[in-house]
């Protein structure tokens, strides 16, 4: 089984795929008589002509490395973000669409404090997380299609640190 | 200076002001082959006609208890969601509004794991995390207006357990 390495998740590296929500680098702002910083309006959100936000909250199992990557999917309606609400590393899995099949996956570790939005349409893995509560804010689309299309990876890619 | 107790943060106590963004009770779905609950949907967004969601950062000084409230403000434009990014308790305060001028002050401590959304023209406190790294990603309205009102409490209000 091939083996793809982790990287770290910087918004440079991920920006093909979507948008690093982070507090790096100096705010935007700073609101609430100094009290606050304000990163504003980090993602590149789209939920398509007939679709809206949403915010959904998701628990996923923690998984461990190396892990068994064997699906991909996408949402081709939507973005799709993903807020941690823990201070833990996560792991995302995305790929270039090539043909519409996915091209090479590439494997990110989040730090703590760092979610994503990807873009819609980007080929990538279920929610990852690494530890326990494996809890995260979603937002999404709402919409009456079922916005969604899976990719069996046969075979398989281990992910690995 | 009067003295407001705090409340647990419950969905029912806190329907007036919004919604509890939070995995409690059973998900409304499981989906990546059971390895993940999704609580769906579950904040009352509303942009306006000429506003858009957007996903913001927000890192904010951590307060203490008893907290000292001398402001209020609101949002006459759109919803506000705060979604806190590390597993701490937080204090939210709002009010009803009373003519266009706050009512009686509420405050509730959020459990770790309880972000909110505080539904449109909602009167609030100013984001206090009770713990460092004070780090929220914040659903708010992005347009042209201000979308801002405050209303200075004279005399302020104490905070506390």
């Amino acid at each position: 089984m091939s083996v793809i390495k982790t990287e770290p998740l910087t918004a440079d590296a991920f920006a093909p795929f979507g948008d690093v929500l982070e507090a790096a680098g100096d705010p935007d702002l700073l609101i609430n008589a100094g009290a606050c910083g304000r990163w504003h309006d980090r993602a590149r959100l789209d939920f398509g002509p007939d679709g809206r936000a949403g915010i959904s909250v998701f628990r996923a199992t923690p998984r461990d490395l190396p892990y068994r990557l064997d699906l991909l999917e996408r949402h081709p309606d939507g973005s799709q973000a993903f807020i941690p609400m823990a201070q833990d590393e996560w792991l995302i899995t995305v790929a270039p669409d090539a043909g519409g099949a996915p091209g090479p996956v590439r494997a990110f570790i989040a730090a703590p404090g760092q979610g994503v939005n990807l873009l819609r349409g980007t080929w990538h893995g279920v929610l990852t997380p690494l530890h326990a509560p494996g809890l995260f804010a979603v937002v999404d689309r709402i919409g009456s299609t079922a916005n969604l299309r899976e990719f069996p990876l046969d075979p398989p890619v281990t992910i690995a640190r």
